[in-house]
């Protein structure tokens, strides 16, 4: 098989906050999959504290280990330990100059903020000749914050392009990085991707490993890379072929969606949330939600894309007994009888919200989130599902999840939706 | 002033998939808040794919770095990817053996885990054998999912724990790697962490900036690291000293939070969520929220915490305007005279969600979270909120907040928490 080696890249996220777990970094994930999408291997993501000594040592090991690129993000703010412009500089072997133009844009920018906010200013003024110093030779990139992004080329390689560390003024940097004249000359050398994915619901990745071997023992399978991942309870399968294994990919593909077809939620790399959206808004049907345990989640869930306001007519969170009885009209008795974590309730919730709100769908969840609560009968994890149609469908599910409090609410979030979707025609109505 | 360096530490995460940026990596912030609590300084983060040779240079390249301690994560699994162990062994400068006891220890989970999914045969006992396979010299951890964790000790160092890559089973795990014998040697070098904290909601970076170099021209603190990162809406500022800088940092925590007082929401770690679980149940206060925008995501996060059936209600998601009529009372003619998204029916919502779940406290929330929506009166970001008590308390914030749509709906979450908190008397009721 004619396959070569696709150029690698690096990214080297900075910011002390990140090593004390006080957050998750954001900007990692969204730069691995850009550089992915554009045909690059990621080889190394990086988190390093605010200190220049560790940071440089980043960029030289991720130089060492054959990276054509290197994108970091953080280090540009106005305070004393943000040092990723100067480290860069030296790794690139440069000095740093004071841009004026690029002072004189910030100055407005911050102008603008003193006066909504009322905080002004030397420190403002500090910040505003800091953020302004630029490594010589470099490319710097017009501000979504105040915090320049920079393209440094160093002689030899890698390309550096240093981004500011809040995600959304880095997402927004990021489409002027790549239309600088360094990066445009670096991707045109870098062969395009194509990954395909697979996304199965209920389905171990034991399962994949046996048939990758099985296919891998008659058949080449070295210039794909596979990569699997459970995400909001689905195992993703990832393929991605290197240059001249296009097609052993696609049939990679083809084979893994024809023999675990039952356990197939897609096979074009849509996600049970878009594939739910399509469904509804194909059928011009409306969804209503009666959520005990999960609080919420699945309303706010089924909000997350725009314009979903055509299909969620709304949703009631009835964490208690009276509100169930109250909002969605669960009779007091059924919930004596069998419990409010009953298959019984989940029913009426389902009922109840789809009627209240004059929806075609009506989902109802009650379950034992835990830590306390449970019982031999109905232990922690316990959960109860159940989707009506207003065609008279009923799907009805209760399995025990397993997980914390948090794990058990957004699996429990998870396998509505994927109901949702079976109740909405989006996969077979079983 | 008598300060001395901290031991260091790394982790390195492994797992391609968090290299496409599929999923977001949640043991590295886990294990680095670990380490960073039991005193040790977390060096570096890497994330590195399933490829033996980026594995091997991450723990050569920590290693240089300096390090006492290296935790990694994930590549413990089934699949032929999977190679932590190996690699591991091999940094270590020791041969892979099986583990007989660990084998059968492992059959046993399988074996019941086979007779509840229905999956079974070669795979499985492939699995089996190569998860029981242990370094030479290490100690094997008991599973608390299938994969044993690994405490590997390496001439010179550093210290290698070897954890599983789910982070239910790594969480699972890691309590008994702490109390291995290695682990409690080298733990017994290390001087005890005193981090301290604060949080400020409504400030920005600079003005901590501005301070601390105020603060730092008349006296001396560079014994301290002082982390700074926006987390939910609010600024969180890490205290961190080195040994024997306790008293400084002591000092400069009561001089930020006196002098930036106004802003301070905790002075002692608490977060806004525990702030106003404490202040509802100590007052024996219950909450309803009626929202649009946020989609029922405010309700999910009151419900994050355990034992929150004390004091959530209940909340509706009325996100078509007959909704915010029907379930909870707001007059059609106001929707029609002020708009949906409007002060008018944010304080409708609001006491609708109270008095139709029988609360003490109802907050409403209806905005404009786009991408669509906007009109140059309510922009995009544009979300009006108020918490009304049944004493008579009205809240009421109009604010315009920046960003994406799910931004602006997190914002909206915590914008309505802060004013939950004021309104349960957990800060100043204004």
């Amino acid at each position: 098989m004619d396959t070569s080696e696709r150029p690698r890249a690096a990214v080297v996220v900075t910011g002390s906050e990140l090593l004390t777990g006080a957050i998750s970094d954001r900007n990692g994930p969204f730069l691995a999959k850009a550089l992915g999408e554009l045909g690059f291997e990621v080889a190394h993501l990086l988190v390093v504290g605010d200190r220049p000594d560790d940071l440089a040592a980043a960029l030289t090991f991720v130089a060492d280990a054959g990276v054509a690129l290197i994108v970091t993000s953080g280090g540009l703010g106005p305070t004393a330990d943000d040092l990723t412009a100067e480290v860069v500089a030296s790794f690139a072997g440069v000095d740093l100059e004071l841009d004026e133009a690029m002072r004189e844009h910030i100055a407005g920018i911050l102008a603008g903020w003193a006066a909504r906010t009322g905080f002004d200013g030397p420190a403002l003024e500090d910040a505003n000749r800091k953020q302004a110093m630029v490594p010589r030779g470099a490319v710097a990139l017009t501000p979504v914050g105040t915090a320049p992004g920079l393209v440094v080329p160093r002689a030899g390689g890698p390309l550096v392009v240093v981004l500011p560390g809040p995600p959304r003024e880095l997402q927004g940097v990021w489409p002027s990085a790549l239309e600088s004249a360094p990066v445009r000359k670096l991707l045109a050398t870098v062969p395009a991707a194509q990954s395909r994915e697979l996304r199965f619901f209920g389905f171990p990745e034991s399962e994949i490993a046996a048939t990758l071997r099985e296919i891998g023992a008659t058949r080449d399978l070295s210039g794909v890379e596979v990569t699997t991942c459970l995400r909001r309870s689905e195992l993703e399968v990832d393929i991605r072929p290197l240059p001249g294994a296009e097609d052993v990919a696609e049939q990679l593909h083809a084979e893994l969606a024809a023999r675990h077809a039952k356990h197939l939620v897609s096979a074009e790399g849509t996600t049970t949330d878009e594939l739910l959206a399509r469904a509804l808004l194909e059928r011009g049907l409306t969804v209503a939600t009666g959520e005990s345990c999960t609080g919420g989640m699945l309303a706010s869930r089924l909000v997350d894309l725009a314009g979903s306001s055509a299909y969620v007519a709304g949703g009631v969170v009835a964490y208690s007994n009276e509100a169930k009885t109250a909002l969605l009209g669960v009779p007091a008795e059924m919930i004596a009888e069998h419990g409010a974590v009953s298959p019984e309730v989940a029913r009426a919730l389902a009922d109840g919200a789809r009627e209240r709100f004059g929806a075609d769908i009506g989902v109802g969840i009650t379950g034992v989130a835990g830590p306390g609560g449970g019982t031999e009968a109905k232990p922690v994890g316990y959960v109860c599902f159940c989707v009506t149609t207003s065609d008279g469908l009923v799907l009805a599910r209760d399995p025990r999840l397993p997980g914390s409090r948090a794990d058990i609410r957004e699996r429990s979030t998870d396998t509505a939706m994927h109901l949702l979707l079976r109740a909405a025609g989006g996969l077979p109505r079983r």
